[in-house]
């Protein structure tokens, strides 16, 4: 489940990873496009009265530079901490699943069934995309109540609590054990609801509008202070300083929300089939799914 | 409860998020005039001995722009915190409910209503707003002696932890299970320490009042020092720097205190309800508050 | 116990929050003496052979921006941590009053006066004052004993453990609930040793004396560098960068050490009142002391 | 397993710690081809119309710097995870080892060997080594079984659990002491989890190209930049710059995936041999592996 | 244990706390010769050729200044991790401390010894100074076993361990209360792993070496290009950018290994001095040592 992309420098110069590109590429044109009307207007700058100096630019780049560093680093620790909440769940997942077969092994299997419900009921509700038919293969007849619900994630967990409450009932397990096994559920618990807060709660939209109308101004203007000084040159400064600003603010805009299928989104197929087959390899079963491989993109879904 | 704002790039130009903009609307027209008051008195410059370069104000402007980062990155942290700590209470409510449900299922509708209480009463508490409605639709008779108290939501959690006691004393709660639901009570009592000590701490206010002085002087001197490069423009990139500056300093004003009702302020209400469901969910009742949906704007109460 | 400056962008600017501003004033009248002196000796210049120009006082500028906001974020987040402990301190206190109340309520108001001793004993500790009016009032007789020893407020805590030990040797408490409870203890334990962390380890003297002095001949250069351009508006630019450099540093230093009397510093007064509001209304007593109120320059003491 | 650089000021500015600048050499050699490049194209500049000026490449450098900043502050961060993670895996075989010792003192080999086995396993999986021998010395008969499967590391630590059950069953711990090592048991399921999550989820890729394009582009523009002014200086300034800015760039991609055999890779050879010493000298053997000693580059492997 | 500095500005101006200065005193003076080479060949610059401009320089000084920003946080933040270490040291100690007292207290002088021998244990494995004196005043006979091996501190700690588990067997003990102390001894072991983490890992070599060499590079080639247009003042101003340079790269580095001698290193001696005091002091002892006082120029050692 690794990605390895080229490590070799001059490789990562022409590598393609199409996350970002594409989406900036009709902007960078439309940026082109200002440069040459500046080229092309500037006999006539003197009569137009425009005067743009690199000046304020240079003050306002630079201040633009430290605002996106800022909104980058927010957007980035969404990310991570979306990514440490699915490796939570991974080690939640396995840490159940090797108390369950320490203290009452024949339930094992169960367990697993509910754990893989709940993590690709989890990714299903972060992708609103449809849980049915995973569930089903899952949790079989049980399916159809956990579907109907409005909450399906938040179900499976219910189920977990209620399943281990009737080995406590059952005196299976004692009181003990019962509570040590429940604080690993909350795990899990934390898990959905640290999921569910990234993605009700985006940064506050403020930012990302300013930034982005700043931004998109900034590169607008730009090539009509560059003009005076480098001429043709204009087209190749103006075109490399946009690709960098428009680059960051969109890679930040990507990573804000990061449960989506771009390519630097979380890849929580494999994530899923990365537990499946952790816990199925734990109850000793041989037919696992197949370890996930990124695609030629270095990207993996 | 999720808010998706309009993704593609250029109608997030155009984007209309109240928030921001219209708040400094006066300042930037302020600006504006002072823009054309540099531009008319150019001329008598000389006679007037008035002489501002840009260079200083570039060292200032860079600057101001580093600290304003620091003051937007302090704001926004406590923003997130804000919203850390009532996804945690959304966790520890679900947590505290299936723990009742698992070991005495009976009392689940009543720990229900407490767990409602103390949410709503949170929220008015942080609000200043009343809470008697939500306090006895819920509670009932109980609820005047709950009012009549200086911290409300503090008692309720009291009412919580007096319930569990009575569960151990009468023998339904073993002293373990007692102790791991009155670890659950903790998570709670956190949440509600927590978000009394965002409202009490302000960001020192010295710092608010340096850097709200210090760019709104910086952006009604600016138009005097650009007016000699750039003349007309000037009123283009002053008021292009203008917007940028006294927008992340209005909107750090409006995240340091997130328990509000503006635009980007936390969404309280919804929450509420979001507990609301799931809490009601969890204990089978079909007649569940409506999911709380963003009006046009993008907003969530 | 809530501080509310004004709101309106107009109010705020001519706010009066008197910390920084009067302990910079003489620095500034100095500041603006050298502005003049600059203004006066600029004919002699020539002569003098001083040639101090604006691009070297450009870089170091920037430079001492970059370092004065990692400064500031350092002495802020040790203003942030001392909140966060003593926020902690109210949470820790309300949880143990919770669980005595609920496992021996006979003990309640026994142990509300040890943890009301705990907290002013630690005030008056971190303040370098005397808590001998606060623990004879709260400790009675007992009180002797406590303030004869170097670190009173660890006596406190000392015996409280010893008050949790003799419920467990009486039977009173099961070793589940005695652990429970001394875990909450370990949550006192922890904010006083914080709080005397923060208290002993400044930040290293060098950084402090380092951007001291930097700043400091900075802004004593900085006219002779601004007055070739700038003339006589020398004064109006050096005095405004001036104000923004020297605040920051005077409120870095304030807020490096914030258990003091100044008025960015916790107002530990009123954090103590609202623990024995908290406590005393959890106890159903009725003569709570009033709730702390700000004076009218915005200050709890 | 200590490291210890020349302190001295003046041995550190010749120190050789190859890890970078011959990773940078040949990069670093085509910029001076560059220089040259420019110096000789200079008499032609006119004709050509190459109109470079410093001063977008000011505001260009400055915001890479930034950018590269946030970019190895991230890189950084992640590398000292994976140094924490490490660090709480010898705390964690210290503290398991310390409880067999106290409750079943008999059993402290044989988990000695389990322990042992998980770090080992742990390494070879992060550096994608043949776990065989190593696993084999330790686990002898044992080895084969883990040996097959897909998470090696995994099912030696679903070994602990099942060895810790099996002391549950047996009646030798209780179930307050079988939970109790359970949890210690947990904290080497987290730095397993931890180490997995770092290594499967690079920094977002796009971050990367960005910036190793951005970098490159510039220096290898910067010359034409710099010419018209320095003239042969270019040479030295353009060289010593790109030096600062492709060191930086190579340093955060090494630091990015911290579990390789660079030189600023984590020494996870001593790591292991260092838990080895802890744990077979806590059981009182005499036959210790030797300390790991830096070789005279000061490099630990 | 508090050092309290000069307060007031100016006393601050010329504080001497020796740490800094007098490790970058002769850089700074051949920095100054530096100058003066370039003031005296001014004359001969046309024909030597060389062509330096501020320009450049500016954007590598704002560069570095970002870099040196980022190295000095990160020092810094290992600074802290120290302390906050330490300061957790003194927490467990007392926790350790009440809670042998409330449960068994005809052992709390024991365990006040074995806990003093790991403080003092590990003061002088951070410092690779020699344990013999104390551990011998500490521990008597028993002293020559732990100072045989090559990890005595964790040596101690595995008698802390053996101490409690003694008392579990004894039937002294019940496991609920063993486990809980033993989660206090735990605290122990991560303090002991937390520094023996900073000691063996220290900021990748490279980064030092790299801004190391940079500064010292830009320093001394600052002044020829500051001297075509500052002249005899380029003494001052290249003096001033080299000291604050000079001494952030110099503190960066002495903050990175926190438990030398130096000035800025934790006062481990004084740290251990306070635990003995506190501990002490706990089990009714009079005869206590000093209080540690810092010398005239504020340090503890």
């Amino acid at each position: 489940m690794i990605i390895r992309p080229p490590r070799h420098w001059f490789l990562r110069l022409f590598a393609w990873h199409g996350s970002v590109l594409p989406s900036i590429m009709f902007r960078l044109s439309l940026n082109l496009l200002m440069s040459l009307a500046a080229i092309l207007s500037l006999p006539w700058y003197e009569t137009l009265g425009v005067k743009l100096t690199l000046a304020p630019f240079s003050l306002l780049g630079v201040s633009i530079a430290i605002f996106l560093g800022f909104r980058n680093s927010v957007a980035y620790s969404r990310y991570t901490e979306a990514r440490q909440l699915w490796g939570g769940l991974l080690i939640a997942c396995r840490t159940l699943q090797s108390q369950v077969m320490a203290v009452c092994p024949g339930e094992a299997q169960r367990v697993t069934t509910l754990l893989l419900a709940f993590c690709y009921s989890l990714k299903h509700q972060l992708r609103h995309s449809d849980p049915r038919p995973d569930i089903e293969r899952l949790l079989g007849d049980d399916a159809e109540d956990i579907l109907s619900r409005r909450a399906p994630t938040n179900m499976v967990q219910l189920r977990m609590s209620q399943w281990l409450a009737e080995r406590r009932r059952s005196g299976e397990l004692s009181d003990i054990v019962y509570t040590h096994m429940d604080t690993t559920l909350l795990q899990l618990s934390q898990v959905v609801g640290g999921c569910e807060r990234i993605v009700s709660m985006p940064i506050p939209f403020a930012y990302g509008l300013l930034l982005h109308r700043t931004v998109y101004l900034f590169c607008s203007l730009l090539p009509f202070a560059l003009v005076v000084d480098l001429h043709y040159m204009t087209l190749l400064v103006s075109g490399f300083i946009s690709y960098s600003f428009l680059s960051l603010d969109t890679l930040a805009e990507e990573l804000e929300m990061p449960f989506g299928y771009a390519n630097n989104h979380l890849p929580m197929d494999a994530m899923c089939t990365n537990i499946e087959i952790n816990l199925r390899e734990m109850n000793n079963q041989t037919h696992l799914p197949d370890t996930p491989v990124p695609d030629r993109h270095y990207r993996l879904s």
